[in-house]
């Protein structure tokens, strides 16, 4: 068994990371293994490493925190290598972060992260450092785990905006957009769509024609329901445009503008004729405490990741399968993005309530709106 | 296929209800149904019957609001067939039942409710009458299903309720002990538990020992920790007794007098000295707005069972399993409570993080406190 | 006493709406007096009026409900007037609703609304309309009140964004920005800045300098605060400087572009050097279900201001001051903007407790970063 | 000016206690003063002294936080001198501490607590160490302020339970009752009463008849409203009778049996033949985050604390009037209970929005039901 582990949280926050950081280092202690905190991500391994020790008394309080009490970052030296596959440079960074594993004498390491992290990570284990994965993303795109933690939080937040524009709209007869995040999966326009009855959903997976999303609003108005709520993913695009809309994510400096959100509110308003509104959920989906639902799902996460250890195994990713905690290779988990099947049942749901995703041919989905 | 369908909620309210009858209206609507909503469940189809047409303008607004636009009971006529089998009154009761059926028109029910309720729905589609069901339990205690609508829900306000005995525990020294639901299975208190940060979980299916909770009082005062946690279901036994403690359910007119929490408070401060004071939960973890997972998850089996009906299935139940909405035999699901395993992998993930249940033989769970 | 009288509601919508239309609809009632909702604010009295009577029963359940059953404008016909004098259009516009307004035997009228509904308002009593007014914007900057109702529940929203950012500023070592509503003046800002520990706040009664703020960011580094949260009214000045940014209000057809949020976001990554975020908070500030105090003050609002009409007050206000409502002219409440002292109590305490508000000279208040 | 200033909580806890703690903090260390932490309120200052510095870094964080960071004692060796008066023994406690601030350096103290807390305050500063009290207590219930922190946090819990049980009663045409805190003043049962639409408000000011109260029960039932909302304070008191019923407070060391609540159920189902259901709200008024209100009230009240002793004030209590915090004499603050005027402003809002005190001659009050 490992006497010492190491542990790093990689990509954007999310809320549960320390959750699953207290249930590491509490599980660890009780199997008798030392654990070491690796700051700021991978980065964290490279020219003068910025670890720490961490004891139970260290993560006390963490569970509701949100954040990451070790800090994190989206891009850095690593991820280059896997952009772009510059072997040379890249060969020099895994092979400095391998010697700084090896003095500071990590026997293993847990690795929390989305799809760019654990690649990484994947690639460290192929080095022989043994690693187990703990799949992070909001966007719940991760492939082979049924929820990722920090999802379910996300939905409660798009949710209670969706609430909260529902208000405004029906008092002002509007159409109000709120834009939420997912760039390549709709997952979380498409779940806080239903939960929070919205009227419209845009996702990456099913292109839009703006005169469909035109025609759902005048079918709305026809029927007496003077308002609109459309949830847009960050990722959503039109049918036959190949417009690059500005995304919330991390991968560029600037901030936000002409996004999804704003670009429909344009369209519109001009199509439409009504007054029509947007809100950026941006960062907001990202921060904060954890909801029960995700501490739980982190701490399961946190303390089976040790367990998994103990037992010898590596190059793993816990995943949620069917209520259980299992694993699953790391490989195949970052191998595709999981994407909002246009056929699924919550698709279908979705238009058996009455919400239209703007396709071409939406109509023949619909016998009610 | 079926022209109009009845629909009706039975036992204890739970968040998500009114999402499911919502779902129900407009799926059926667009498969060109009708929709009669049955008042105070099966009672509502008996004497003078109390049913009213739903149309999609009598649901809107239902998705955020708690409770059930169509009443409910726990008690009923029907109960006392299921509970004493007196075969000769109770066989009036359905005769009565299915007379007012034929006369309403009504060719098949959906029927949400818990292990009671569905007994009577399956007694139904024995006699004839097609039926759907929809798990309904905040106990989240139904077989064959991996979550019931409610019950992620519940999980917020006990882990809040948590987070904020936290901190007056914190600040007085004290131990503070939350009494949530969960008469034969303890799901809520384990869960909201591990997710809330409590020291102690006390549950049906891990009788406790008095002298072993205040073990982990003291050794947590030992370790510079002045105040504990305590989380107790209900229905949670002291291992060698045969008390029988108050629940709060519905069964009993009384108001509350001497449960768990109240048993444990006088224990423990005699047997540890310490301040102690508890929290009785109750009817705080039924009423209110579901969050955004529970309408998500309400409004998807409220969508697929009728999408279930449409297709002449009978019998079944709507249930989640890996992640998808499916159909299972509602005789199977009410069969059997779905009881937490003592060695299932929840139980190991507590222990692994500090957490004990009180178990004589505890000591052996834990290498850390 | 008034037999019947009319009830509206002007501007963006405000948690709280209904519950004074509730109190408004139960007083009178009890009084004995029958009370007509007019839609769509003071349009409702023009052409085809759109009016209808509102009784115990049509307002059940509206206590917690955001937004208002009445409908509001922002635009109008009788707001031109205001704004660009025009007496001769102006004086048919009021005609023809004085002329409704006695057709409908409506006696008086509540009015809830801002600074430009109240105006209207003040103009209807100088015409022989009996008015009371019910001050309603989330800005709090209506003269005469210490408070008006939702800008409590504003507070709520804007502190638990500032919450959600803190999270993630810290786990990434970024500066947040949050921007929210204050066009006149920066109360939201100021209050929630307070109650969400921001280091930055900008308002528009003080005038920021960029370099100022920035020395904040780097004082904040140097000190070892790898991160910075501001937050910043939508109507902040830059000193010295003649920009106008866009703000989010009801003014504009256009959705958001470049405000002020964006531009500090763009030059403090320019000046610091450090990644930089924003967040504009919103329509998302004005929706949604009031907070426990704003219920509570709404209530009493509307209580109160049928209990003036019932004494035969007329022109006035209800006001909050010194914890007791109040009544005071209305045409005094309209006069000036509530604006923030820039030497009164809440800077003051804002600064010792280490936030900046930017000023050139603002090093000669803070003894401490 | 001071140099050193020590700071203690005392009494139950409060949502706010640490971001005034935070707030002092970082003022004095503005003011060039040092700030010494009294753990265990006064308690802290006798034997072996229990005292800690805090600086800027032992406060970060602290403003969202409930609880208090140093701990807080209901009941000491100092409250049995006021309470009985035992001089001899006292003034022993008193010379002890008085040595002992002596020794530690400590110039002067910043006292958070209510009334009991601040009566001790009081006879310090007599004593000669000059004192500066911060007025917590949530039952709102101190003279000479118009809020005291930690009040409307109270409140939103409380109302959040109201809605609640709303949606449980009126599924199971229930009468739901909650037990709010408030043992002399009624505050909190009166305020969350208005804003959760509860139906019938007991409070320690308005002695209720039961007969009255089951009169509006059942008035509501014939009206058409098959449930009632009652919120009880847990000192309400039945005209001519004398019973005494537990309450929640520190005074006892028994857990609750028999509170008012549960006598009002038993009472209530008897004598109206309905369901009547109960919670104890208890320790979850008390605990966890403050909201923004009171956070903005916490650090405003912290910082004028600090200026107040800057300017050499003492024996005064820090306290909001007309929307300043100003300062009073403490004496004149503890002198007196606030209760509520029984024909104030708040009951007659109570009454008018058709709420019942369930007063013997409460009939005269309403026009409506």
């Amino acid at each position: 068994m490992y006497k010492t582990i190491g542990i790093l949280t990689g990509g954007g926050d999310a809320p549960g990371l320390n959750a699953v950081i207290r249930a590491v280092v509490k599980t660890a202690t009780g199997f008798g293994m030392r654990v070491i905190g690796i700051e700021d991500g991978f980065e964290g391994l490279l020219g003068e490493t910025r670890t720490r020790p961490l004891s139970q008394s260290d993560v006390r309080g963490l569970l509701p925190r949100g954040g990451t009490i070790l800090g994190t970052r989206n891009r850095g030296r690593f991820v280059e290598h896997t952009v772009e596959g510059l072997a040379t440079t890249s060969k020099e960074v895994y092979d400095e972060a391998l010697d700084n594993l090896s003095r500071l004498n990590l026997d293993a390491l847990v690795v929390l992260g989305g799809e760019g992290t654990l690649t990484i990570a994947a690639e460290f284990d192929q080095l022989g450092v043994p690693v187990v994965g703990v799949p992070k993303t909001i966007d719940n795109d991760l492939a082979c785990t049924e929820l990722t933690f920090g999802f379910v939080t996300a939905l409660d937040i798009a949710t209670e905006a969706l609430d909260r524009l529902h208000t405004t709209a029906e008092s002002h007869d509007r159409v109000m957009i709120l834009e939420v995040m997912g760039r390549n999966a709709g997952w979380i326009a498409l779940h806080s769509g239903i939960a929070g009855g919205a009227d419209v959903i845009l996702i990456p997976e099913l292109p839009f024609s703006m005169e469909s999303v035109a025609h759902k609003v005048r079918a709305r108005d026809e029927g007496g329901s003077n308002f609109s709520i459309i949830v847009a993913a960050e990722g959503a695009v039109e049918a036959g445009h190949d417009q690059i809309f500005q995304v919330s994510g991390d991968k560029e400096h600037a901030p936000r503008l002409g996004g999804i959100a704003q670009y429909c509110t344009t369209q519109l308003q001009t199509q439409t004729g009504k007054e029509t509104r947007c809100v950026v959920l941006g960062h907001l989906q990202r921060g904060g405490r954890p909801n029960a639902f995700d501490r739980m799902l982190a701490t399961t996460y946190g303390a089976h990741s040790v367990r998994v250890l103990a037992e010898g195994k590596r190059g793993t990713m816990v995943a949620l399968q069917a209520g259980d905690v299992i694993t699953v290779p790391i490989s195949e988990a970052v191998a595709n993005v999981k994407t909002v099947p246009p056929d699924g049942q919550m698709v279908r749901t979705a238009r058996d309530t009455g919400i239209s995703f703007g396709a071409i041919d939406e109509g023949r989905y619909h016998a009610s709106t």
